[in-house]
Formats: structure tokens, sequence, C-alpha cells
């Protein structure tokens, strides 16, 4: 299980994406081709992700999609719950709050913060906004591992020295920096940049088919 | 230029964002291991997929990277500015609205459609809320290729009949289910799952390291 390539690890999401679907569809069951087309990757490279976590299903019958949406879940999530907080509470931090598909998977949002006093204290969509000069006992007492950085520009220095100084294991950053923590503690960064599937679309348009 | 693996195409977008991220800390050369690093990848892979473009830079010298990012954005993009429409004025469609990282990257919000005759009318960061009765009329009028869905689940089908009678080209989905076009036009979709990111970031924080 070592060295698993982080391409690898992005497919097996899409994958447990695409199976949640068609279980929710009531498919029963589904083949390395077909599940290759509604990830618009090859039979051969699902094949190969999955070789990373051993055997999944016999060669000819197809996967069984719950089963096998049961078994991805376990290697990425690795336990039931977990416990997440929204740095910003803005226009984005505030959807963020209150988007569904996080619940659904497993990730609960338990608190906000940002340091306008018009803010703090408040509640949005049930979650409470706190002052970010209480960001490190707040992730402690609340058992927070992952922080989602949701802050205008201008506010990622104190974003980041939060971040530092408290026991935040990984950061999904939408602010379009690049993070910087002056730490030796190891923090796991993910960013996202919801300009890029524009450039993919825009891309696709204009090629018009042609794409494997 | 034929049969470009959509992975391939993914991975452009992300160096681009990269590209211009280390022209903004006035980076001028970068070489492939160093781009490979920034972005997750081996070396090898963005040789490979630049090879699909033609030549980009001599061997041994690196990339230029201000003349790398022009070359990228200029795949991606083919033109100056594209005109976006985002359905749904609620709490992400608003956000989105908001986001600064589209307009610079030349994607422009023309306008938001929703159904809640108390949104429209309103402006959301400068953005009309168009009722979305006259969604086809008012994408043809502002020469709008691509929509974002950001509205509820139980809004989709009104959404999809919208589009499907549009000229629209492509849509970006928020929505957390698999949209369906009754049209013998292609439409595009790229679907986008906030949750998928919490699913690597747990990942990673469990694995430690050992990454690729």
């Amino acid at each position: 299980m070592k060295n698993i390539p982080f391409a690898t690890i992005e497919r097996v999401a899409k994958y447990l994406r695409c199976l949640k679907r068609l279980d929710e569809k009531k498919v029963k069951v589904i083949s390395s081709k077909e599940l290759a087309e509604h990830t618009k990757t090859t039979p051969e490279q699902v094949r190969k992700d999955f070789s990373y976590f051993g055997r999944f299903g016999k060669t000819g019958t197809g996967y069984d999609v719950k089963k096998l949406a049961r078994k991805l879940e376990s290697i990425l999530k690795t336990q039931k719950k977990w416990n997440v907080a929204i740095i910003g509470a803005g226009a984005l931090g505030s959807a963020l709050a209150r988007y569904p598909g996080f619940k659904e998977s497993g990730y609960d949002i338990k608190v906000l913060f940002d340091n306008d006093p018009e803010k703090i204290g408040k509640k949005i969509s049930g979650v409470e906004v706190v002052d970010i000069k209480k960001f490190g006992d707040t992730v402690k007492k609340k058992n927070i591992q992952i922080a989602i950085a949701a802050v205008p520009k201008e506010s990622v220095n104190e974003l980041e020295e939060a971040i530092a100084k408290s026991s935040i294991r990984g950061v999904i950053n939408f602010v379009p920096v690049t993070l910087n923590f002056k730490t030796r503690r190891k923090i796991f960064i993910i960013d996202v940049d919801l300009a890029q599937k524009l450039y993919i679309m825009t891309y696709l348009i204009k090629r018009g088919k042609g794409m494997k």
C-alpha cells in the first residue's frame, strides 16, 4: 500500500462519487469499462488503480456497486466521522457551511471562524461563528482535524498563523494564493481552483468532440 | 492534436495555475521536475502532456514561466473572454458570483438566474438576477456559452429544461445529481464535487507521508 500516486487517490474519489450515484439509481453491478466511461478514464487505469488496494472483483462479472463503494469509502475516509472548521464567514464560507454534500459524506462542519465582530457569535445554517483568535482552543475542544480556508486574500496571514499554532492536520484551500505555514509540523494542503473547471470547459467546447 | 486524454487537459489547467502563481512571485524559469513537484505529478508526465501540443522549451534550460503560461492559456481558453451565467442565486450561486478568480482568468459572470420572485431583479455583486423563464432569450442576447449550475436538488428539472432549450454549450455542475438534458444537441458537463477534496484530505492525513 506504499507510494500510491496522488492521481490514483483523486481518481478513487471520483469512482466513489460515481458508484454512490449508481447505487442511488439501484444499479447493482458495473464493469471497469462502464466505470471508466463514467469517470472519463480507461478500463486499464481503473484496474491499475484498484490493484493498489487488493482484489475487488472477479474477472468477467463486474463489480458489486454497493460493496465497491463501501470499500473505496473505507480506504479514503478510514473512520466514520470527521470534524471540519471553515475559516471565513463571508459569501463563500457561508455557502460552504450550507453545502449539503459534506454532511452526506460524513464530514461535519463544526464551526466557522471570522475576525469580524459583526459576524462573531452569529449562526450560519446552525453553525456558530467564533472569533479567529480562539482558533487553537476551539479546534482542540471540538476535535477538528481539517480546516477549509475561505477568507479574502488580505486575511491570509492571520489564517496561516492561526493554523500553524493549532493542531489542524490539513487545509482545503479556496483562497487563490499559495499558503505557507511557519511550523515544522506537516500540514497537508489541497488547493481548490474553481476557475480550473472553466478552463477545462472552454477547451472542451472549442475542441468539440475528439476527447478520449 | 487529436485524442488528447481528459486527464491531460485537467493537468494542463493545474500547470497553468501553478505557472501564474510563480509568475506573480517573479519566478522566470522552471524545470519539468519543479513543475511536477508543484502539481503532484512526475517530470515524465509533464513532458508527455506537453508533447501533445508541440515543443515548449529547450532540453536542459527549463521553461520560460511567462511564455509557457501564455501558451497553455491559449490552448485552454482559445479566446480572450467568455461569458458565463450562474443558475441559482442562493448561497452557493451568490458566492460564486462574488468569486474573484473567474474574472481574473477571463470568465465574466454576466447574469444570475432564479425562480424566486424575491430574488429576481436584485443585484448580487453587480450581477442582475433574471427570471429563469427568460433563460433562453437572455443567454442569446448576452452571448453566453457556459452555465454554472448551483440550484437545490429540487430545482434540477427546471434547470435541465431551460438549458436544453437554450444555446448553452457547457455546464459546470455543483448540484450533487447527474444532469440529463433531453436534447440531441451536445452539451458538455463538468461535475464539481466539493466533498471529493475532503475524501482526498482524510486519506492523506491517515496515510501520513508515503505519497508520490
